[in-house]
């Protein structure tokens, strides 16, 4: 018998989980990290990893957590998964996927009595992935990141600490701290995800596989010029901050191509332009440009570049501008052996995959730091994301499941060497 | 004896004005429209008129009058002032300066024992130039551009209409309509004013003779694309408002140069970016843009260009564009007569003039609508205005005055033909 997920029984599934946190209103999903709707969410996802007869435990980070033992007991361990959380007014796909379709593989492979001779697989669904306070606590804490002062330090936009909010749902946030897992004991991780951008849909590929996660950097620049008349003064004597802005958005298209990538990205999302008066030549700006690809090296050139580009703007306009780093993520690399299970089983499926970077951040990340890290994206329509507009065709969905489905029982047929 | 103001009592008089509405912590004045202040300073006017022999009145607007009548009964008037109320934390010298050497030429006039064959002389110092409530209240009354509905519709940043504030200093604001002049008892406005702009600093001229005062057009445009993540959506599959808005602004240049004037001014000095997020592509931008020429042929030349040029960027970018006209002012010519009457006397005095443009708006601008108008400019120390940064050098403001003495005398001195 071909080794296949249940597609009707993944979407009953999908159909439960969507209801859990849903806003009928704007037909959102509300499932921030640690909110009641996230509880139920856990705890709905228990009782279906228990009714499929594996192992459920929860951890101190409230990862939940569904193992298929293998035979032998020393095996190690495969995980598959996503997270539960979700951002506010969320689409239903976008970390539930991964979950949901670990749940269905690992409930195929049981039921298919499928042979884990060397391999332990659990699916676990991370916490707080979204970032309510701060973003992937779960894998975090699994890999050992997560300190005393990360519970006290994160708090959520109404000032609520990331530790107050465990204490609420009846936990201890100090045993986060014991989620830890030994790499000894960890063989790899996998993640299936929604692309959350357009390249899929726009090419028309079921499925992508996931070759790198892209690093970036953020920096929030201020250009200082002179506030002054917008009628009393000549244009050839003005000190506009918002021209030396307008100049340097113009160089994002001829850095990117002298300096960058095909992988590169570069957007300003916010402008603060003061004072702000339509009569008044501004003479201050202040913007973010957000710099992402997965070479570090391509990084690090964009930041040069940007850097010469705003020197050399300011020289022209006189004016003077400074920046700071706000964030800065090394690029990730996915795990050749896993890529290449992915297409080996890819092409056994049939499916047209595309390899692809992630532009998104991902718990895959964090688990890099701990495992051998591979991820499978199915197409977001129109790319829309963070949306009840979120969607991905069933068919797609079903290939990537069963996509999902083959590499594990290829991975955990097969002893590591 | 040769024709000459008294620069130390202008001084006394301007440092005595310069106390009333002063905010010893930020050194700025506060006499907006109707205030406390605002009124104290209209009373001192009033008591230094008075003082120097001169005919008080004030009018149902708050314009206070200070009249040097001629010996013919039906000689026509010559009006000479600005205002006396200020933005909050504003600089001692803009409209008070105006007003005050208006005040010093009639009282030198009067003592020098001019002889006013044909003309009655009358200062004037106009209510709420600076728009609390609007703008140019006291010249719109006195022209006849104020209705009863302009009393309810003007109302502060705090909601307080301009009829309130008026019944609060114990007027009755329905009085402002009895404020109009008949243009048959009027001869000319003459208004001193600092410039307000670098230009006269830059030139080191230390008066400029105004030929007109700048129309304007101001929109304010909407574009409109697709918000997305910043990581996940490739370059070119965007739909980034924020770009329209810099390539938008990158076209400036090139459209004043091909279709402006020397005189031509554009300022983008508001921009909203949406959402607003680092990590988001931007999917809407609202922004102003304020367009200023002394010729209406070429500001309708200007917005031509500009409509072009979003439509341009709007269908290059795969955006949506629309813009409200949010004020529209046409230019105004100062008149020829004064504008001569000025030069000549400049000339006599061996000052080293700029004919020029006003690129701020004045009360002139009004009284035009009503009769020959003529502004003398003072350099702005490094253009600065609206701030109490706001200066100009007494060796300036002397020669301004006195070409404005010697301009009256000439003017006051002849018949109109």
């Amino acid at each position: 018998m071909e080794l296949v997920i249940d597609i009707e029984r993944l979407k009953q599934d999908f159909f439960e989980l969507s209801e859990i946190g849903k806003n009928p209103e704007d037909r959102g999903l509300y499932r921030t990290a640690f909110s009641e709707a996230d509880m139920q969410g856990r705890e709905w996802l228990r009782k279906k990893l228990d009714a499929c007869g594996l192992e459920v435990r929860t951890d101190g980070a409230a990862n939940v957590f569904g193992r298929l033992s293998s035979s032998d007991d020393s095996a190690k361990t495969i995980l598959v998964g996503s997270h539960l959380d979700t951002v506010p007014c969320a689409g239903a796909l976008d970390g539930s996927l991964g979950v949901l379709v670990a749940l269905e593989c690992l409930r195929s492979l049981k039921e298919q009595g499928q042979d884990l001779r060397s391999h332990h697989l659990e699916l676990v669904a991370f916490s707080d992935e979204e970032g309510r306070f701060g973003g992937m606590f779960g894998s975090q804490s699994v890999v050992g990141a997560v300190t005393p002062e990360t519970l006290e330090y994160y708090s959520d936009l109404e000032g609520c600490t990331l530790a107050d909010a465990m204490r609420r749902c009846g936990m201890n946030p100090l045993e986060a701290l014991d989620a830890r897992l030994d790499p000894e004991d960890i063989d790899s991780y996998l993640e299936l995800h929604i692309e959350q951008g357009p390249v899929l849909d726009r090419l028309r590929k079921p499925v992508g596989i996931v070759e790198n996660i892209t690093g970036l950097f953020k920096w929030l620049i201020k250009i200082r010029g002179t506030a002054n008349h917008a009628g009393t003064t000549p244009m050839e004597m003005r000190e506009d901050a918002f021209m030396g802005l307008a100049d340097f958005a113009h160089e994002i298209p001829r850095i990117l191509e002298e300096n960058g990538a095909e992988s590169s990205r570069a957007t300003i999302g916010r402008a603060q332009i003061l004072p702000g008066a339509p009569n008044t030549v501004p003479g201050l700006v202040e913007l973010t440009i957000d710099v992402r690809d997965t070479s570090k090296a391509v990084l690090e050139d964009l930041g040069q570049a940007f850097h010469r580009a705003l020197s050399a703007i300011a020289r022209r306009r006189k004016l003077m501008f400074d920046y700071e780093i706000q964030s800065e993520i090394e690029p990730t690399e996915c795990h050749k052996d896993i890529i290449d299970a992915l297409e080996s089983e890819a092409k056994g499926l049939g499916l047209d995959y595309l390899k692809m970077p992630s532009g998104a951040a991902h718990d895959a990340q964090i688990m890099a730091q701990l495992t051998r890290m591979g991820m499978i994206f199915v197409p977001s329509r129109e790319g829309k994301s963070h949306s009840p507009a979120e969607w991905t065709a069933w068919s797609d969905i079903e290939a990537g499941a069963n996509l999902a489905l083959r590499t594990l029982s290829r991975m955990a047929g097969k002893t590591e060497t």
